[in-house]
């Protein structure tokens, strides 16, 4: 079959690869629906990560079982299931705890933009719709075992309740998928951080009621102008950077919560600066698995539409101008068809 | 009057100094019943803070009032009360979201070990008993204006939850009142990490199944061992070094709860190291005010006894061996009697 293979900054190729076969028992293969193109996928691809040898990418999927382990018993060939970028047995003690992005037998996926996948921990991670949905579900719950997870996962670990006041940092899909969860969780002030107007404009569809184009300690600034001086009760952080970070912390209000999920790059948390605030901070890896039910019944009810953070769709052999077209920002985030 | 002054390292003096007086109308003035010095008076002491210029010491009060300014209504010459060492109106925004520590008028008491003691913010701030209690509740309740008050922030922080495992990191007087409180939330195992017999009794007392004497990554390890190699559900870091920190946030399960009261001194938390930990982190000044009516009614009605953390007891105007005895960790905790 064929896939994306990374071979340098700037430089991922589709071309042949081998088919994933039945590795565990454990695992499935399933022939991918569609996938796309991660945000975080543009780190190494910018060089902000190493490479090492040439390797496939991809952790985003949703598509029909073709083959499953002798263990794997909670799917079957023809189903049409959606999974996590994080698999999970689903019965581990953290899973237990609702933390199945850190499950003892945890594999992270990266082979995902590509005709096959295999799937470990098939039995925990991935989970099936009742029937094969229409197509144009598909880019929805494709967002769901991912971005729109991982925005869920950032307004759960901000503790976003009813009422509550909630700022968005990042623009991305991520961010914009967090703007659907706080809006469904029920903040009644919703205030997106970006500069760019297309995604504003997603931000207001989704719900946002403000829009702050300020960065830094100016963006800051204007948030305490639109809270009564004191900042958010949450503040979603995704993007990972140093400053995206020190903008969330100090958006949010004494005794308010940050909940990150932008992998941290070269971030370090001031610990005096951290207690005198208050704030409450929690991330992480989404816990995809443990939102997966929910969410795609919000899709296929079509209570959210997190589908719509795709705003390119190109054949999976065309994923080098997918990617081309993230980095330079052309792009939200680009949907791969096989 | 007379109260203690800090004028060097290692050297407090009791001498006189100006009598308290009402400064602003929502001021009061107590006399002293009890005061004590604290673990963090000792970062001074030790020369670990600049002092500056010589200067009043002490933050924990429980007494009598004497006067109020115009403005204060909610106590009354002659009444009992129990304060914090921040100060609220517990009014404002961030007292309201249960947050006094970090009232918009806070101020931070500093001259508590004396024979009288001027308290802003009054009204918002002191609470006082039905009635003058028995002297012999005066430790318990002194412990609540802050220790105890600490303590409980401490497991409040970190989600102490019935039937769950905490862990304590430090076994001074917070430490052992972070027992306390995770007892009275419902912990079913309470792991106390201390070196010191004398603590590890009181732990034991006060609630703690377990101890663990060893520090540092050994320490993490023997927690993993008491916790289903995973650790424990919450954390409550009493200390404030680096170490201490690295230690809790370590010996937290992924997902589980660091709450850190300890004042940090040169504490840096990794970004990428709490991301993939899952761990929730909260710290800061505890907002003791929140918890008052019910601590003080827990001691009065003698379900906790935090006063017993007071293992030396000596007149005011030794203050100065009060220092020297918890400096050298002969006393966990000195109680002064004017």
């Amino acid at each position: 079959m064929r896939g994306a293979v990374i071979h340098a900054p700037g430089d991922v190729r589709f071309e042949a690869v081998d088919d994933p076969k039945i590795v565990h028992p454990t695992d499935a293969v399933i022939r991918t629906a569609v996938t796309c193109v991660c945000g975080s996928d543009l780190w190494p691809y910018r060089g902000a990560e190493p490479i090492g040898d040439p390797h496939p990418m991809g952790h985003e999927y949703v598509g029909f079982v073709e083959e499953v382990g002798p263990e794997v018993t909670s799917v079957k060939p023809g189903q049409f299931v959606v999974g996590s970028f994080a698999t999970s047995d689903n019965t581990c003690v953290n899973c237990r705890n609702g933390f199945q992005s850190n499950c003892l037998h945890r594999e992270f996926m990266s082979t995902c933009q590509a005709e096959y996948v295999r799937i470990p921990n098939a039995q925990g991670t991935l989970v099936a719709t009742g029937e094969v949905p229409d197509e144009g579900f598909w880019p929805g719950l494709l967002a769901v075992s991912d971005v729109m997870g991982t925005g869920w996962w950032a307004a759960d670990a901000a503790e976003v309740k009813p009422g509550s006041t909630a700022v968005v940092v990042g623009d991305g899909a991520v961010g914009l998928c967090g703007v659907i969860a706080a809006k469904e969780m029920g903040a009644q002030r919703i205030i997106a951080m970006s500069r760019h107007e297309s995604r504003q404009k997603l931000a207001r569809e989704f719900g946002a009621t403000d829009i702050v184009t300020e960065r830094g300690e100016e963006g800051v600034e204007r948030i305490k102008e639109l809270t009564g001086g004191i900042g958010a009760d949450s503040v979603l952080e995704c993007v990972g950077t140093a400053e995206a970070m020190r903008q969330a912390l100090h958006a949010a209000r004494p005794g308010g919560n940050v909940g990150f999920v932008g992998v941290p790059h070269e971030v370090a948390i001031d610990g005096q600066e951290l207690f005198f605030s208050h704030v409450g901070l929690r991330g992480g890896p989404a816990p995809v698995r443990r939102y997966l039910p929910d969410l795609i019944d919000r899709v296929l009810t079509r209570r959210i539409a997190p589908g719509k953070v795709f705003d390119q769709t190109l054949p999976l052999d065309q994923v080098a101008e997918g990617y081309r077209a993230m980095d330079e920002r052309r792009a939200i985030k680009t949907l791969l068809k096989p």
